[in-house]
């Protein structure tokens, strides 16, 4: 059953109420911890330490049994952590004190969409311009590629600028260090496993099995790209990184903020159909600091809301061909532009292919594509009645190769 | 240091220089046994299974001690193994008492290059006959995408045709049965690790990487690919299934058939350049047999050596832009066709796209692509003097949705 924390609940650990993480939120993550490696869940700024101490007896594949005994832990005031101070400093530790970990090697997969419909049309119209932006399949099939899930990293990583082979318009091929290095705003979540091999998944069926909602960025090389996908798509241009926000946001903490998405038209296939509220209300901001900068400059605002697939659709659309979905996929958005310029998820978009720069207002830099020393934030949060559920920060700085 | 067994080499286990797995060979996989689920090394109709009394005391990455020590066992007329009746029943076993595993969680990427080049031209020459066949990228970049290892099979598994969307050029798109079913003779290899997240790896190093190669069946649902692939490459029309034949076949077992493969110009950018014998001689056949023959027809021969990019320059492009590769991972050639027209490495070819059926001589039969009761079998060796070194059968069966 979900369990959907409400408004007015309220943690005795001080001061949660102002952060990302609520006692409505509590997400969760593998941490490395003086208990070490451990499941914990965040509030406000601890993390508290599922150790076997703390572990209810039975879990289940979507988390819900340890986000409800986290639940009962953190909010009522005489609960056995709230009474024990000996349990309190070992499983409840500030932030700091423990490093949250991605560890690729769970990640059996990871998947990323083209779900962006406002991405997909400005991409169109840069590189496609004689013809109608989106391409005839768009809303058709919900388009997807296979990520490198091993190229998967949190947040603080640092970003190697990747070599690759590019093509100058006017010479031969190169091997040589990106000149367009791109972020991409992305949302992303991981799936409890699915559908036995040669089996099918209903949407209803396909988004019951998601356990968790990170931030994702799409790092990209944007001249190796153009060189390299045809005929069978991006791949050296994706795979040498991929960040994502190490605190996974569960789907009942932002069970409330459902609403209808973009109407589609024209409808979709029976096995893609879906009614109700399929997408979610969660803004989303990226952030730039260059090294010459005291603080970061907010560049684009986005929301989930803008994505035309849903995350229903997308996975019954993975399934659709018996693939099996086993647990710990991760699949993610594709880039979330909004409607209007300041929007948009890329600087691709917001310099429109390195033909309008951006400025720097704190320095007077200009942008074009990302430089050494650029660290690249991503914020995202559902805005609640006196209260957020939120996904911290994803935080990257670009290292010279 | 290399293990390469001389041809004059033979094993005391009974009539094993006629098959594909003499004593030059000892290929590996993970099998389920009356011993558990234990490494076993193949030789002829036997499995030798490799439990804690046969292992040597170290192992290594590239599985040179295993095949060492089961070399000396094997080999040797008076080893611990040849003189000890016990040990043999317990952990000599006919072939069919043992079941090869492939297990996909072991599996941490699957990667498919596009290196067969008269594959490549075939496919230009019928989508793109207006313009070179090749794409000016193709000589290069060693072209590849992310596949998808969850829905990697072993030999035997059944084949679930499966359901996509495809769009009939008269008619909106629909979501049903592919009826263009059809697989691609490939070629692959496991890789035991390498760079880590960051740095890139020389041909030579990353050559050095491969652990073991296999058959593989990237089975593919043409009508699907059409429709989807635009403008991130094959997503579901490739991931229902991949099938790869388990027993695998180490680098030092086809050493003695390295070749030069096809010149390449231009000349490979600098990171990719190799010398001397890259390619092998290794000959591939594909066997089809529908549910109304009693025995297979050959339908197309081709040879490993007709990839334009080898093995070690597709490992170096991989980590070219620094993403780690890790152990476990799995790469395939792409579609193997040879030059001529029995040489052609799928039905798209074999049929150039639907348009000239093959004939099945025993029945009369016509094929395009695949129908339910289809079986494809894919063999491979290389042949010395007076034995081969072989990779056994990849066989599947196609069964209706």
């Amino acid at each position: 059953m979900k369990l959907v924390i409400p408004a007015s609940a309220e943690s005795w650990v001080d001061a949660v109420q102002v952060s990302d993480f609520p006692i409505q939120n509590l997400p969760t993550s593998v941490v490395d911890s003086h208990l070490g490696r451990v499941l914990a869940v965040r509030i406000g700024d601890f993390a508290l330490l599922m150790d076997e101490k703390l572990m209810p007896d039975q879990v289940d594949a979507h988390g819900r049994a340890i986000r409800a005994k986290a639940y009962e832990l953190l909010s009522d005031s005489s609960s056995a952590l709230a009474k024990d101070n000996a349990l309190k400093r070992s499983n409840l530790v500030p932030i700091q004190e423990v490093q949250p970990v991605v560890d690729p090697s769970t990640i059996p997969a990871f998947v990323d969409f083209y779900s962006g419909i406002y991405h997909a049309t400005n991409v169109g119209k840069m590189f496609r311009p004689e013809n109608a932006p989106l391409l005839p399949n768009y809303k058709s099939v919900p388009i997807a590629y296979n990520g490198r899930s091993t190229s998967l990293i949190g947040s603080d990583a640092p970003i190697f600028r990747p070599k690759g082979q590019v093509k100058p318009a006017d010479g031969p091929p190169e091997y040589v260090p990106t000149r367009e290095l791109d972020f991409e705003l992305e949302f992303g979540y991981f799936l409890a496993g699915g559908n036995p091999r040669g089996s099918c998944l209903a949407p209803d069926a396909a988004e019951a099995q998601i356990t968790g909602f990170v931030l994702v960025n799409d790092w990209s090389a944007r001249d190796v790209q153009r060189w390299e996908y045809q005929p069978l798509g991006p791949f050296l241009a994706k795979s040498f990184a991929t960040s994502i926000s190490e605190w996974r946001v569960h789907p009942d903490a932002i069970e409330l903020f459902r609403l209808n998405g973009i109407e589609q038209d024209p409808a979709p296939l029976p096995h893609l159909a879906t009614s109700g509220r399929q997408h979610y209300d969660i803004h989303l901001e990226v952030w730039l600091q260059s090294a010459e900068m005291t603080s970061p400059q907010r560049i684009c605002h986005s929301n989930t809301k803008h994505l035309y697939w849903s995350f229903a659709q997308q996975i019954a659309h993975q399934a659709s061909n018996g693939t099996p979905i086993v647990p710990g996929e991760l699949y993610a958005t594709g880039t979330i532009s909004g409607p209007d310029e300041g929007m948009f998820g890329s600087m691709l978009e917001l310099s429109w292919r390195g033909s309008r720069p951006i400025t720097l207002h704190e320095t007077g830099e200009l942008r074009t594509f990302l430089l050494d020393g650029d660290t690249v934030i991503f914020r995202g949060w559902a805005q609640g009645e006196g209260y957020r559920v939120g996904f911290g920060e994803l935080r990257n700085t670009v290292v010279g190769s």
